[in-house]
């Protein structure tokens, strides 16, 4: 029996934790073959070029998709997404998968969407059913009525698809592949690297050997005209505290020229001394960093999802996260300096949580592509009632 | 206060029908302007050229999107929406409308959700909620998930979109704008004018004037490959019963070509003397030649909904129309010669039924302006659950 | 040492008996790998389905490329060649060929060229420096332009591209592989086919045995209103005449909807008794049909390149093949029905010409694979003068 | 009469210096009416959003195309010209033009003459018939052989475009717009504005008084992966030289992330204190600093055009310019630091030089305009032999 062809589509950074784990089951599956697509941001210098990290990690690259309009805007989101719909129709047409794997909600995910299900691909959705706030929230929607076959990261998550018309049997909670390398630091818990040394980025030389914190803020695209001043009150809180600081360049998202725009004025005028910047991190070393730290700040999903199981304080800014599932381990403040400030010294002070598994136990990966191997797979569904 | 404007997307002759009668009442309404877009293949001479009955009855164009690929194929079906996605991003740029209306569940519908949805417009779905087989399932239930505002057709559909996590105020049954046409001649039924004069075709010159039926059916995507297969069938079925036929050409959509080519290849070697094939109508023209017929035969979602109001016997053949909520006038078949031949000899002797109106009762134009003109627009939303 | 990897791009169908003895040859070449690319109408079913008899000629195809937009006017020509570009872009970027052939001037032929200069890829041209009326001049020259290296069909051609302002070595006379084909089959000449049973088609079931014609007739860019008025000047020509006629389909071209619809509204109202069309034929076959009938009508320049090899009378008609070289077979008319009918009668009379090597001796494909497996390939380049 | 409508499409910062004057001109002419398309990078923050300058100038713009795909490498430059020609046939296709313009020879300058050539617009190209080295020359010489009517900056120029086949008549030396600028500042020479408070900008806080060099240094298609090595050879000598120095960043192009990349990391390390940086300025503030410094550095094509004649001592640098016409004000050096510093010194302390008129004498832009207004427009030719 010929193997059955799997292929995901990786579009950014972030998406590559998401699922890492599930790409070396698919490939050590005796039953699977990985055929993996990078595309969108994950291959731009601009965005911490992702793709490096992946080869690097030995994961054959079947087709590279440049698919970015320049411009930042909601317009070129929108274009970018058109030209992902036809691009991936291309690879799809040429790859002839048995499934194809759409990883949570960002824009462009609903273009691996289309492009597989217009072309009666069997579709599977990873993370779906989750809410949050901004066009995120419409996108991850839009995917599970396009998707087949849900494997989502939560009980709650399952619970919400199977509301929306999906057969109970096609959604499944394997929990998050990205708790799956969580485990897996958590296992060995010390930062091995020189996080300075190993990534170069700009800005302060930082002694962050006696405790540092890690800031990763994405703009959010409904609100993308706000995202300069937003960032504005998180750097100036930053600053002020005075505290060592790991910060993160956002992803590419309408806004992002905002946010961007803004760390870069800040950085210009007010030389912080306190804090270092990264365009990326490799994802092992991006978790042991964080395991690593007092507290993550921002609006990343990892500050849900990883740090749940991490027991790591956090301080989620603003609705990037609104209404997603968190374990206690979260405090949400609004884009206001004071706030970020106050909630960043508790976090500091504070001792670590409880490991939560509300995403996960740690073995995502291999759930996933155990199902894969083994589903009926099909490309056809009517609503439950 | 400057008018509402209210951008309609209309991508093939049949969503013309089912959106005519808002568009005059938008244009008639003080507070709203329309801004006609046409694009798709209701631009294409192949499929009908609905643009020329468009501007004949008096609508003006805002913008003409020419996007349909070639091949008729999933592949170029996906790769039309793509480039539909960047098309119409475009034309929401320039034209920046306060809302912007998708109809129903063809394919590149889900272009036009994208576009407006990404780019923080205001995004209304007409004639979500309904229940078919096919790609158009999907697509449906995605544009509700993309749409901010819901304006059903009956009110099983809006229970179902309520259940799919909209918020009950934000849907609402106007029904079905086809229904107001259906209502228009309902008033006066004669047949005021001579179809084989007005539009030409080409076949058999009929003599339709003592009874005819009317065909007209589409591929299914998901069957494309079948699509000569099934067309075989109701031709060697309506030969056989040598009743003046009617016969519309097929939309485009994957599988158009087995359609098509399947009735051309008939015609070549059969040259079946009972039937006369048309191109396109004016839907006004489409519905008297309705409702003064014996029976319409096939698969088109005329048959369950304008039939239902006109009473009209529906010989409705395969899954195309799977599960979408039908009054007593419908005989479902399968794709048989056999059952086909049947079903059309029992609906040319049957009686006309009672009207029904759980598609509405005539006056969804005037409804759904209204709704425009008054409700509270937004581009944000959270599901309820 | 590796094999060069020599990538063809064939876009519609008399591009594939322009280049087929050189695929032929490339591929039989010890240092020489072909990368078979199939795009545009090559791949249409409404263009005659080239890419069968590509595949039946056992050619294996590295990539298929749908890029037609439909419309077939100015505008989706345009478009088709913008999306052209895109597509190619990406199947270069993954076959990283070592050179990539353009074939002529059709006007999608520049997406080709622009792909690969852009990409730093050594672009030949095949078959530059000709002259003709319409788009395909200026497109024809644009390629020179773009192109590094120049194989042209012709010493007229060839000193034409070096007036371009192209260094004479990189311009070398191979001839048309097209003649190899004549060549070919002019060496066992029968017709060993019955065109009616092998290749199906529409209309009369004609007795061609003794004596008839071949008709080919394409609309003209510029002229693409008109091409509906010029196409029926030949019909009546035709039909008058009497005379047994395989008539060929156009290619795909803005106009060659006015082309065909004309041809499909003459049929339908005339049923011409002496007149049988066909969509395509093999190329070898549509040789060997050419060889063995009494003259081509028509625009193609199969009558200008191979009908002068094979010293058939030509009845050229209007301005498509303008200024093109041409042996004493040719006669030149204008769209008119009178003329088109003297001249028929007049080539039906005559006596064949003799051979012409104004567009080679035969011997085209294995002088390209040659040339592309010795030369120096480069992609820079500066203007002689 | 109407008047004629003339489309002109500007793709970037540059294009508009060298057709500001003719803008202005087209649009005081009582014959014309200007249609101003503003696409590509020219709409990019990262680039100088020249568009910003563009409507401060009071031009109004009748569309804005984004096209500019991320990734600045080949082939993203290519897919950049593909999605350009599919964007501005729609822009063409509603705007409806006499004449559309293309300016010079970026890479997707092309884009524009097919959007227009294939739709049967009369295309105009502006500054056709020059030599220098990279893609650049391809594309103008493409662009020649698609265009209809050429106005050409000198008669160096004019002469190569009619060896090139086109017809003299349609072959008119209008000089350079970007001279038209030069004159008008070269008779109001002083520097009104301090760059430093009006431009921002980022690095040193340059005491300019007293003397400066400017310099403008883009990256070489051809060579991408060298543009980091070549920018440090010039980096390296500015430093040395220790003289105060503007510095503008580069265009967008394959391989700017180099030249980028190169500048980001030199100002990381290096700190140079007589180096301040812009990303853009108005085209007359531009002209008044390179009027007020002691030398242009480089290759931007200004060295060769406005400062011809203005007189200024220019430092060209690397092969971009290979060819082009130049007065003796140019001093061409290699990629190294030693040949630039001491090409930079001997400049630094030379005499300005006899202003030439080689690129013309300040009248350009209303040349322009009354040709555009009286000429016959066409959109179909024939090479000249």
């Amino acid at each position: 029996m010929p193997k059955r062809k799997i292929c995901v589509v990786v579009t950014a950074r972030p998406s590559y934790s998401r699922i890492k784990s599930a790409l070396t089951a698919i490939q050590n599956h005796p039953d699977l073959e990985l055929q993996l697509v990078i595309a969108g941001s994950a291959l731009l210098d601009r965005y911490g070029n992702a793709v490096d990290f992946i080869e690097k990690d030995g994961f054959p690259i079947a087709a590279k998709v440049f698919m970015v309009l320049e411009g930042e805007n909601p317009t070129t989101m929108a274009k970018t997404t058109g030209l992902g719909v036809m691009e991936l129709t291309n690879v799809f047409y040429n790859l002839k998968p048995d499934a194809v794997i759409t990883i949570a909600d960002r824009f462009e995910t609903i273009a691996t969407s289309i492009a597989a299900a217009y072309q009666n691909i069997p579709l599977v959705h990873i993370q779906g059913g989750e809410v949050t706030g901004s066009i995120d929230e419409k996108v991850r929607h839009a995917n599970t009525k396009l998707a087949d076959l849900h494997l989502v990261s939560s009980d709650d998550a399952r619970e919400r698809v199977i509301k929306l018309g999906e057969s109970p049997e096609m959604v499944i909670n394997t929990g998050c592949p990205s708790i799956d390398l969580a485990k897996e630091i958590h296992e060995t818990p010390n930062l091995d690297f020189n996080p300075l040394e190993k990534y170069g980025g700009v800005g302060a030389n930082l002694d962050w050997k006696n405790g540092y914190i890690v800031v990763m803020q994405h703009p959010v695209t409904t609100e993308y005209k706000e995202s300069k001043k937003h960032i504005q009150e998180t750097l100036k809180a930053v600053k002020n505290l005075d505290y060592p600081t790991f910060w993160f360049w956002p992803n590419v998202d309408a806004g992002s020229d905002g946010t961007s725009n803004g760390i870069r004025a800040f950085r210009e005028l007010e030389q912080p001394k306190n804090i270092h910047f990264f365009k990326n991190m490799e994802p092992l070393d991006f978790l042991k960093l964080l395991s690593n730290s007092k507290a993550l700040v921002g609006n990343s999903s990892a500050g849900l999802r990883e740090c749940a199981y991490l027991g790591l304080p956090v301080v989620n800014i603003g609705n990037r996260q609104f209404r997603r599932s968190r374990a206690e381990n979260v405090t949400d403040v609004s884009y206001s300096q004071i706030e970020i400030e106050k909630a960043i010294k508790m976090a500091i002070t504070s001792e670590k949580f409880e490991s939560s598994t509300i995403y996960g136990n740690g073995n995502a990966g291999t759930k996933i592509a155990e199902i894969l191997a083994t589903t009926e797979l099909t490309f056809s569904k009517t609503i439950t009632y």
